[in-house]
């Protein structure tokens, strides 16, 4: 990253960290078509309202005043004025209703944008961000077939991504019906206010978690034990999965009949149908985690996290679940189902951990050298031919010395410094990597297959 | 577009005009790196110091304030205060000086970002809207072969665009030393003042101009009328170019060894430079004219604005110059050539006059039918083994009707669909649009190559 961005929290990168970063996002945009999404792109703003309406983020917003009305924001009610979207689940929502018309349902949509939140700056915190979505939304009903086909989309993606250095991801899912059915079973009744306390573990660890059930959620401590042992369950066998939630939920005497129950067997049924499906697929790829809570109070069902290999710290790369009632017109309800990735820690991590890096700063794999001004146009001939046959080459800046000229490629990476013949003599191309020198025809060569593209490598 | 933008001004596309957009944005990213250009992206948001230094349009920004600090906006100085980025040439001059020790210069960069400007709501003005721009960075000098190489890069990056509908596009250069040694020569002062007035020309007509010209710029009949004398040569003959100018010189009295005189001789043996270049190339691709102006104040040579054949009421779509002065740090310069895309601008263009769009909306080419929920699984083998051979595909959202799903499919545009055997029996695959079926095999059938890729079709 360019070092000490030079407004904190806005990250930029140098260009060859950017073509990493631009690597990222074709490959999962590519695994996002083979899956048949369809990409959007919603506006950077949305009205205060819209901002202000759900999630836990929604006090983090980037409000927006036209230098005209400096002095005069407050004239205009919050809930009027322009914020940047804090992400792109609450924007596409907006969209689906606004365009409802237009679309077929349910909607497979990708789309990858940048995201802002209006945060104190912070040591390590990023206010400016890229995130990769998907999401299905249906018009009034959506099958939970999709609850284990985008996670597994995401697996995919990621999988890709692993020929760039990043690690193996593991997603955990949970279910909040599952949660809640569980924790209304054993008589608590702060819903939100549990699970906000349980998606701390990781951070803060069971025993202050199980401190803060109790003293901020009216928990007894025998039904903080009951939360704590129902966050303790991870499986990715769906059997072993039912059999140990079902087992807990009779062992805190939770009535196998009674409402509460039900919706914790709901929950569990979608959970153990994911890991069953996944398990099929993809073996160890989505595992039951039962301690995952996440913060958004939009989510209705599935949740999602992924962590990568090694890397625990770095927290959930790819997170998401099921929500249906994010969005609503009149009588029709819009049911989703989505998960985001947060490319650019994903990508800040590619580079530093794993060296993630292009073969060569230029796109372009060959140099075609200048003798003199003079002859410059026979350069520009050249480089002419050979991008007509897709060879991207850039042209000497001046007729410098040539050793000036091969430097100019060597620091760009550029492998081929091509020379024009004179006095009637072949073209020669050398490869600067290796020293071989060739003669050349600029209708015909081609470069080196390992030199013909600009691989991502790293290590 | 999306019916009346929901926030006028933000405009959105619907997922068949963002497909349009999506590859034109790639066409665009394909030229640029061909010819050797270096991807960037900058931060969305600059200082205030930063955005009011430069440019006609520095008081048509946004600024930005945290939900925080609403009502105590004013309490930081404008200065200190982020705004979104109007253009992406000065953020690019902000990341060249801060970044030099990183780059190798000249430093060629593509850059394709959203932008926004802080304009009141007005009919067909958009305030968010993306640019595709291109420039060249030099360390303290820059060849003017660059004065000539950037627009032809941009000519055949328009040119590429025309396979989905563009029209031919014509670049239109000038350079301000020869207007404004002409106008010294003839005993004006006001440049700028000239330079506004004429920029008008296409807009009100050359009465209006000169009657402006005498009212606001001092301007007596006959140095009115020496403007738009000069104003009128248009040339794609690099001769013609310089005999006529000369001429017009001569005949309003400039006399030939003045400073003035060489100034417009030094810009004019620039354009005559281009004129000539160009037309070795690309033949009547870059033609002089002399009226351009640009209104933006950081050009210091040439100047570029491109024409659409067929829709000059579009105005420009690509415009830019040489700027010597925009970025500087210690005693060193950052001297740049660069022109810039109006994306949105053309994409609504290629949309709404060349009815541009997608063969179809979704990326899928296959809908693999399911006949019920419990054979669901198989329906997903068969996609992922398509997959694995690049084939994009997507899987009934239900096991409705077959009717219903090919109807489905239908909607999406996805020309296959293909039906699991059933008892044994093979595959088949059907092509909806042909209406042609055949038994296949997942792990070696292949779309007819018309139907492979989702291609942008026109008129």
């Amino acid at each position: 990253m360019v070092k000490g961005a030079s407004i904190s929290g806005f990250p930029e990168w140098l260009p060859s960290e950017k073509a990493v970063e631009q690597r990222v996002c074709d490959t999962l945009r590519t695994i996002f078509e083979l899956n048949g999404f369809i990409g959007i792109e919603t506006r950077a703003v949305e009205t205060g309202a819209s901002l202000l309406k759900k999630g836990e983020t929604s006090k983090e917003i980037y409000l927006l005043s036209r230098l005209q009305e400096v002095g005069r924001e407050s004239d205009t009610p919050i809930e009027d004025r322009l914020g940047l979207h804090f992400d792109l689940t609450v924007p596409l929502s907006r969209y689906v209703v606004e365009n409802a018309g237009s679309l077929t349902f349910p909607f497979k949509r990708w789309q990858i944008q940048k995201v802002w939140r209006g945060e104190r700056p912070q040591e390590g915190r990023f206010r400016e961000f890229v995130q990769a979505d998907i999401d299905v939304i249906g018009q009034n009903e959506l099958p939970d077939h999709y609850e284990v086909e985008l996670p597994l989309v995401m697996v995919s993606a990621l999988e890709k991504l692993r020929e760039f250095g990043l690690p193996a991801a593991t997603v955990h899912a949970n279910n909040r019906k599952l949660s809640e059915g569980f924790y209304r079973g054993i008589g608590l009744e702060d819903i939100e206010g549990v699970l906000h306390q349980i998606d701390k573990i990781d951070k803060i660890g069971p025993e202050e978690v199980s401190r803060l059930l109790k003293e901020e959620c009216g928990a007894s401590d025998s039904q903080a034990e009951a939360c704590l042992k129902l966050a303790g369950i991870q499986s990715s066998d769906s059997k072993e999965l039912v059999e140990t939630a079902e087992a807990l939920a009779d062992e805190y005497g939770i009535d196998k009949t009674c409402e509460a129950r039900e919706l914790m067997n709901q929950g569990l049924r979608t959970l153990s149908m994911i890991v069953e499906k996944a398990a099929l697929i993809r073996p160890e790829s989505i595992i039951a985690d039962l301690k995952i809570a996440r913060g958004l109070d939009y989510y209705t069902g599935s949740v999602y996290e992924t962590f990568l290999e090694g890397a625990q710290s770095l927290g959930s790369v790819c997170s998401g679940g099921r929500y249906d009632k994010l969005a609503s017109k009149g009588s029709r309800t819009y049911p989703g189902v989505g998960l985001s990735i947060g490319m650019s820690r994903l990508v800040s991590y590619m580079l530093h951990s794993s060296s993630a890096r292009p073969a060569r700063v230029s796109p372009a794999s060959v140099l075609v050298a200048v003798w003199n001004e003079e002859d410059r146009s026979r350069s520009d001939r050249i480089a002419d031919d050979l991008r007509k046959r897709s060879i991207a080459c850039d042209v000497a800046p001046s007729a410098a010395k040539l050793g000036k000229q091969i430097k100019y490629a060597d620091k760009l990476g550029i492998p081929y410094v091509w020379f024009p013949g004179e006095n009637g003599e072949s073209d020669e191309v050398k490869n600067i990597i290796t020293g071989e020198q060739e003669t050349a025809d600029a209708d015909s060569w081609l470069p080196e297959e390992k030199y013909a593209s600009n691989k991502i490598i790293f290590g």
